[in-house]
């Protein structure tokens, strides 16, 4: 996938910032895993929510000065750190072997270092907010792990019970995915003292777009093949996750679904759900609830005040929930 | 053990507020562990580091008021919750079953979601920690648990290496034990506003009192019965660890020793082990080291100006140091 800035040199310089910073800050002598788990932030990943911190900061007044772009630019990373430290969890949690194409922390170095290694990115996370971000933005942030993880618990408790409750997966993914998509534009736009108005509605926009994207990439889940997202299909599935997808399909067919959803799951029998949930149409279905929240999400960008900063937002919408369709 | 307040009501009473605190910032219907988690924090561990941050703001100028005290109190929790996050993650890395007397989080709730109730726990405790504390104790919590990672992840990559240095041992205890104690200290004065030669003595004191409390524990895991401490001896020996009573065994008696220390480790192998280090006198040895830092922490709480919260954190530092000899 192409940087979602590729169309602005100016966000594209203030990236490759916020990749140095996230260099630098993971370059640690102390610890013994900071190579690594370095390696791990660096390799590609989409970099989607500190970008929306930095388009965020730009719906502040102009001028702001280098010492405020400065401390942008951290918050940025920390973002960044925050997201990467749940995904090392999350890898040993699903058993996960490959993560953005390199083997991930606990498959090279065991669970137990994995384990530490994501509370290491969590705690430079927090140092980097304790150092450059004001006193509101560290209260949002703060909140806001504790969200993801009741999200990531909820989640996992959840699991190979193949629920059909279409608010509970909401929930999940408004947790896990939307809430930090909407927090970057939020504290961005927050740091750089935006008007009110428009940081609420940034909140929304971002809410919106984090919402069509967990959606997107759950329907990829049933569609994509190995080489364009870099994760097997049917992983959901696999490791019994009931996601809007096979939700919609289990509404519409029980009777054929439900006896395959056993524990644990085959690569035989995974092959055959991918089939019915197909053949159910439940993926359009789920593509019109995408649609619901990338219109929402539009509508809300829309109405934000006319900068450089409102066309970067509009432009990375676009890419994130075109993504195919 | 009896709590290291029982002779003074007005510590008494600040920890029982303390308590209070902490059952509420973890009443969180929204986290589907919130209950057995708060259990765990609130079963009876000795509630030594908040106790710390509240001896640590006595030294500050008098009259300061409710409001003051409120945030000390706040601090206080975040700082037990940081270590009971660590202790979440420590269990399941050394796949300990009790913990307080109660089975730990990852043995009734599976690995994943204790490393989901781990990262809460430290979520909960920035989350205090943003509302409450001004920013320079803010940023110095958040770079202590970044070292505290650093240290667990030096200690468990030297599993079952065995390594006779008594260096990296110190360096690992002082990162994952004395840094809390002395952060304690140091936020609770500092929050206080005292003055700054105090809180540098206090962060001295704390350091020292914290490196003699793990030399005792680790000694105690060669020496203690299950009662006491309500874990099996030779705990250390079985995790692969280390500690100084083996350390200062093998360099008297590398010979017999060395043969022993094999992966995986058996009951029997253990008890002989034991009786070698034992045999060997490295106890005693280990003791006056742990004496060493005693000593100094006496010297240092000496220098510090007579009050209230001084006669306080003797009496702590004695009940903590005098376990047993």
């Amino acid at each position: 996938m192409t940087a979602i800035w590729k169309n602005s040199p100016s966000l594209g310089k203030r990236m490759g910032r916020v990749e140095a910073l996230l260099a630098e800050t993971l370059s640690d002598p102390g610890f013994l895993l900071a190579e690594p788990t370095k390696r791990l932030v660096l390799s590609g990943g989409k970099m989607l929510r500190p970008a929306f911190v930095i388009i965020g900061s730009g719906f502040g007044p102009k001028g702001r000065g280098a010492s405020r772009e400065d401390r942008i630019h951290h918050i940025a990373a920390a973002v960044e750190l925050i997201h990467t430290a749940s995904l090392v969890h999350d890898d040993i949690i699903d058993d996960a072997a490959i993560r953005r194409g390199i083997p991930t922390l606990h498959t090279d170095f065991g669970v137990t270092n994995a384990i530490l290694a994501g509370d290491w990115l969590f705690s430079q996370s927090f140092r980097l907010v304790a150092d450059y971000a004001d006193l509101k933005s560290a209260r949002v942030l703060a909140r806001f792990v504790g969200g993801i993880c009741a999200a990531e618990i909820g989640q996992d408790l959840g699991k190979f019970g193949f629920s059909t409750s279409k608010r509970s997966y909401l929930r999940t993914i408004a947790g896990k995915t939307a809430a930090l998509f909407s927090l970057a534009l939020h504290v961005g736009a927050s740091e750089a003292k935006a008007d009110p108005f428009v940081i609420q509605g940034l909140r929304r926009a971002g809410y919106d777009i984090g919402m069509a994207f967990q959606i997107i990439d759950d329907i990829l889940d049933y569609e994509s093949d190995d080489k364009t997202l870099r994760k097997p299909v049917g992983n959901d599935i696999k490791e019994g996750l009931c996601t809007l997808p096979l939700i919609l399909a289990l509404r519409k067919d029980e009777l054929a679904l439900r006896p395959l959803l056993t524990k644990p799951m085959d690569d035989k029998k995974i092959l055959e759900i991918l089939g019915l949930v197909i053949a159910t149409g439940a993926l359009d279905e789920a593509k019109a609830i995408a649609r619901h929240f990338t219109t929402r999400a539009r509508v809300e960008i829309g109405r934000l005040p006319a900068c450089l900063a409102k066309q970067e937002l509009m432009q990375a919408a676009e890419a994130l929930l075109q993504r195919r369709y």
